[in-house]
């Protein structure tokens, strides 16, 4: 390695890894889905990427939906970066392809339930996919960490943590990708990576609701933003526990890294903090959507409900805090509060 | 309990601790140290205490300098609020009527160093300090977490942690000073609450130089803010278990959690930006001290620098972000480069 890389999705996560990847030598494919072709068509403009605000690395060839086996010719390393909604159509439709590579990079985050209701992390779907195809997928290696698409896009210090149940496919990954800005550690705790990556977008709400309060208080609510921040850490390792991962993951880049880097930014903070400042849930939502911001914690924050229970229903005293959230999102008549009395000590 | 606490130190956080224990029943008397005299003046006038713009919680009586004795008069319980360079002086002159109190509520936060240089935890010195005396001190509460003395004066939501080698003194304690505002959980690890305050401060420095670096470029550098966040935390696991401490303290409350506050605001994370913003980190320190705005982590990294020579200089490997803040503070060149490279993996 290196040598071509296909990339999955054009969005903001696919098209900014362009740029570590050709960094570090690989000649980059990026093929959009349906959904993509006015983002292809503004970067072969020239203009800056319109999702991350930065131009394309250069060199990177541009592949439009139909043109998904061109995407891969010459490939030896897939990157799936599809959202969470469309990952499961474009795998089912590449897997010959992607069979055919040396692993498969998965930044796409998120639940997968089946047509049974049962909730599953990503990867488990896919491989699951793939046997129902009787094709062989190559290692899946998960993709956490604090990592911005438009920050990677720009080139700036990203800490990414790559997770393969064979840490040696990990760890070749890692060094094939390597540039002096974007680094990958290691772990062969695939499940932690997966489980941390959409349960922060959740527990971000929380913390962009501390934020809200401040606002429409005028008065920082720090105390209790670092409460929920803390609470949330131990929540992920629980959940972390629950589908067999390793609680160093939760309190490491993929958990406690990423959930800091979310409740800076982000959509997923700002809802909650427009829940802070006293908009109704339902409704500041409907207008996020109105206006084509998805936050996607919320339905994460849903289907993590059935996935507890139906893995561990006795877990939920440990996950006062998710529980608050998922009141708050079915319309709890006092949101502060209720994030208050999930995560401070009983006294 | 309730009954009548004395709280030694009239600054932002002895004065703050009066909201929570007057609404939690307790007869408060604030004691100010010779350094003090100004504050209690203002909040004699009816003024805001100075520190933490908030007025002092109603009834509580002030006690100055040379009313050491009279402060302890029905005295059930001291807290300890003593700016840490003083701490040890205050205690010494009030061993007597400490020691006629159920526990001792350490707020103070730092390292001691001893005559011989050798560098402990405020607790050890403390009891070393009453054996010295021939006097028994009360149970010692680390008093930790993330806590804001002008959110606690105003009776925001708080959640604080209570470090006692007796955790049944923790709980007593905690259940004695609980509101529906304050809240502390409980531990019996003295030693990773200690140690987890005055580093969250050193690690709030390289937090700091992050934003530093976003104002300086006119983009945000989250994704290394997040990194080092990971990085910090996972250094503060080693340096509590050096300690003999729980790594569950330092990736709940007292750690992550601090840590988590301390990065939002405060003077340890503005001098760490005016560090990012490409001042050179002495002149930044030396003008910051002339507004008399005191960078604690300054000291305390140099002391923590002490700490782990003289107890396992082998974890040096295991603490490249301390390393690198150490570095920074002595003038490093590139002081960006310099966190980069200490909190990305290795490739």
């Amino acid at each position: 390695m290196p040598g071509t890389v296909t990339i999955l999705g054009a969005g903001a996560m696919g098209s900014a890894l362009a740029t570590p990847l050709s960094a570090a030598g690989w000649e980059v494919h990026l093929w959009g889905t349906w959904l993509d072709d006015h983002l292809l068509a503004a970067c072969q403009a020239g203009e800056p990427h319109p999702r991350t605000g930065v131009r394309l690395a250069a060199g990177t060839r541009l592949y439009a939906s139909d043109q998904l086996d061109e995407a891969f010719t010459g490939a030896d390393l897939t990157v799936v970066a599809i959202a969470s909604q469309g990952v499961l159509d474009v795998v089912r439709r590449a897997l010959p392809n992607i069979s055919r590579t040396r692993a498969l990079l998965l930044t796409s985050k998120g639940f997968a339930p089946n047509d049974e209701g049962h909730v599953q992390l990503l990867p488990d779907a896919l491989r699951d996919l793939a046997a129902e195809e009787g094709v062989e997928l190559p290692p899946i290696v998960a993709v956490g960490g604090p990592c911005k698409a438009n920050e990677v896009a720009a080139g700036r210090w990203t800490a990414a943590i790559f997770g393969c149940r064979d840490e040696s496919v990990a760890e070749e990954m890692a060094k094939a990708v390597a540039t002096p800005a974007y680094r990958a550690e290691v772990t062969s705790d695939e499940a932690g990576v997966e489980i941390c990556a959409p349960m922060k977008n959740v527990y971000a709400i929380a913390l962009g609701l501390a934020d809200g309060l401040g606002e429409r208080h005028g008065e920082p609510h720090h105390d209790l933003k670092a409460a929920t921040f803390a609470q949330a850490v131990r929540e992920l390792v629980v959940l972390t526990h629950m589908v067999g991962g390793d609680p160093v993951t939760a309190t490491g880049l993929a958990g406690a890294g990423d959930l800091e880097v979310t409740g800076l930014s982000g959509r997923n903070k700002v809802y909650g903090a427009r829940i802070g400042r006293g908009e109704p849930a339902d409704r500041a939502l409907a207008e996020m959507a109105a206006a084509e911001q998805t936050v996607e914690g919320v339905p994460a924050a849903r289907l993590a409900r059935s996935l507890v229970d139906q893995r561990n229903p006795g877990a939920w005293p440990d996950l006062p805090l998710l529980s608050a959230i998922l009141d708050i999102l079915d319309g709890h008549s006092d949101p502060a509060q209720r994030v208050a009395d999930a995560v401070l000590p009983r006294g």
